[in-house]
């Protein structure tokens, strides 16, 4: 089942992401003058095979899961907030409401394995299991609960996309993960722990310490295979960022541009993108997390994130605001006028040959 | 009379920042998390006093000039791009103009000194000269030219405050102001113009090193007082640049927060800092240009920009985009729940020593 999802994944549409270029090119505007946002509204196009493209109905998936780890103290806030702040989501009253709110999004909150019931009319109930075993003494799950979880966040993403959402963010709920996220990046990339794990919002020097040694720990007795993204969730992760990286391949399935959050956000991209590195094409970095594995990830990656704004909150909050930046790039796609027309015709092909900047040289 | 509003620039409302902060402080999220954002929600605090801000009405204002030292060479574009692109603001096909309309915005379009007549109604009349004089020959324009310049943008950035702009943008149009914006670089800073100058869109490495060329000439023979910015815009300036300056001063003196676009935007906010050094606590920084001397001039402002897009278009393009940064600081502001009353009780004192991450840690 995975399989089929994985192997229906294809490649961008490389004839329509040409002729948006060409289009951007013919724009009222130096070439390639503006950038990212250019490069986004190619990709756009790769993605959907259309010129233009309406991102008004999009929204933020939340996986909350618990993480059986935290009982070796590496978490400084106890885990009962993870079942706290997910009830908090269905209130409005957190940032990731805040943000979506603001930016037109919206939001779904899935259950995927908090540790206590909940029984909410707005929280999609998918749990596998009331939290994660503890990694520094077995493997977090079952290899079938790894698969069934990466299954959840295929499925939610589909469903989403059938809704109409044609923009897709990807956040969690749940403490212990910067933990999990960075045995994972470990496993998959081995970089060591050291480079791999941050000191949070403010873990001291000393349980930052047994933070390293909790993920040196997970990683040697269970000695996760690299090559094996599956076995790395089962080994090390956790249900939250498996079913994460369901999203992301549920999304390129469907052709739905799908936005990274942070830290925990990107590892479960690099997850994803080594189950099928199609997926890497449909994929969009938002904010650079101040969790110093983030980098490391999204280099492995290659993907650049385009807000600079020091935030480590996680719940997708980056996701919103990379939604604005696509916004504009859709607006210029849709609203520029040519230079064709509008500027002296005499200078047109001078215009074309390509080095010059309207207001700026 | 700009001595007046230089001397009327007063510092942010340290009691409205603190209250703001520990607005911040007690909202449902980790200290600090939300990083930048947060930092522009209590700088908005400090300018308006209020909690509390309305980013709804905004606008960006466009100076459009041109500059005598493009028969030089230094530009790739006629200069008759200048006049083109002004008339081009008022049919709504450029860049910025897409940009606006996405993140709804005002644009407001100032002829302050380009080479023809623009008799249109949406484009505002006060032309001091139709572009200045070669700065590589002689000075760009007199101190009192200087002056009156700076004075336009004043009293536009007072007028757009009046009629209700809670955010302004500085933006231009001006074939050879990458020129003019090195120049004045080089004359505050005194850095060497081969790190103020830029290769632009295309450049040839002919043209580049006749660029920095036209540059050494014009700061050897104008030599400009690098302690007297006036004395700076007369002898190596533009007009569009004095009246950025002066919109950075008026918009300080209304206490309205004023964004900052690319290089040329950012050398005019350097002038207006070194004019009065409060009005840098009302500046934004937008997007890191590509143009090679923004960094330094960021650095020198000690202003961080929040988006990477390698955009390198002008017209005030990036200010658009920060808006929305700024509504979705505004947004947490107003939006989001507090940790009391929203997390188990028992954890409250926990919370408030600062070092746990919600979803995260």
């Amino acid at each position: 089942m995975l399989r089929d999802y994985v192997a229906g994944i294809k490649p961008l549409d490389d004839v329509a992401m040409k002729s948006a270029r060409n289009r951007l090119d013919s724009l009222l505007k130096p070439l390639g003058s503006l950038g990212v946002l250019e490069d986004i509204a190619a990709r756009l196009a790769g993605i959907s095979g259309k010129m233009h493209y309406d991102t008004t109905k999009r929204c933020v998936i939340i996986m909350a899961a618990d993480n059986g780890v935290i009982e070796e103290g590496v978490s400084a806030a106890p885990q009962e907030f993870t079942y706290a702040q997910t009830i908090n989501f269905t209130k409005g009253i957190t940032g990731i409401n805040a943000l979506t709110k603001q930016f037109g999004t919206d939001i779904i909150i899935v259950d995927v394995g908090v540790n206590g019931d909940i029984d909410h009319p707005s929280v999609m109930k998918k749990k596998i299991r009331n939290g994660t075993y503890n990694i520094a003494k077995q493997s977090a799950m079952t290899r079938d609960e790894a698969e069934k979880a990466v299954m959840v966040g295929i499925e939610i993403a589909i469903e989403a996309a059938k809704k109409g959402n044609n923009l897709i963010g990807v956040g969690e709920m749940g403490i212990g993960n910067t933990t999990t996220a960075a045995a994972v990046l470990c496993a998959l990339t081995e970089i060591a722990p050291e480079q791999a794990a941050g000191k949070g919002a403010g873990l001291s020097d000393e349980a930052y310490a047994q933070k390293i040694d909790v993920i040196k720990t997970a990683l040697m007795n269970n000695k996760p295979n690299s090559e094996d993204p599956l076995d790395v969730l089962t080994k090390v992760g956790g249900f939250d960022i498996a079913a994460m990286a369901g999203v992301y391949i549920g999304a390129a399935y469907m052709r739905v541009p799908v936005v990274i959050d942070g830290f925990i956000s990107i590892v479960a991209a690099l997850v994803a993108m080594r189950l099928v590195p199609l997926a890497k094409e449909y994929m969009f970095a938002s904010h650079a997390s101040l969790e110093q594995g983030y980098r490391y990830a999204a280099d492995t990656l290659g993907l650049k994130p385009c807000l600079h704004l020091n935030m480590r909150l996680g719940e997708g909050s980056g996701c919103p605001l990379m939604f604005a930046v696509m916004d504009a790039s859709c607006a210029i796609m849709r609203d520029m006028g040519t230079l064709e027309g509008n500027i002296g015709e005499e200078y047109l092909e001078e215009i074309k040959d390509a080095d010059f900047h309207i207001g700026r040289l």
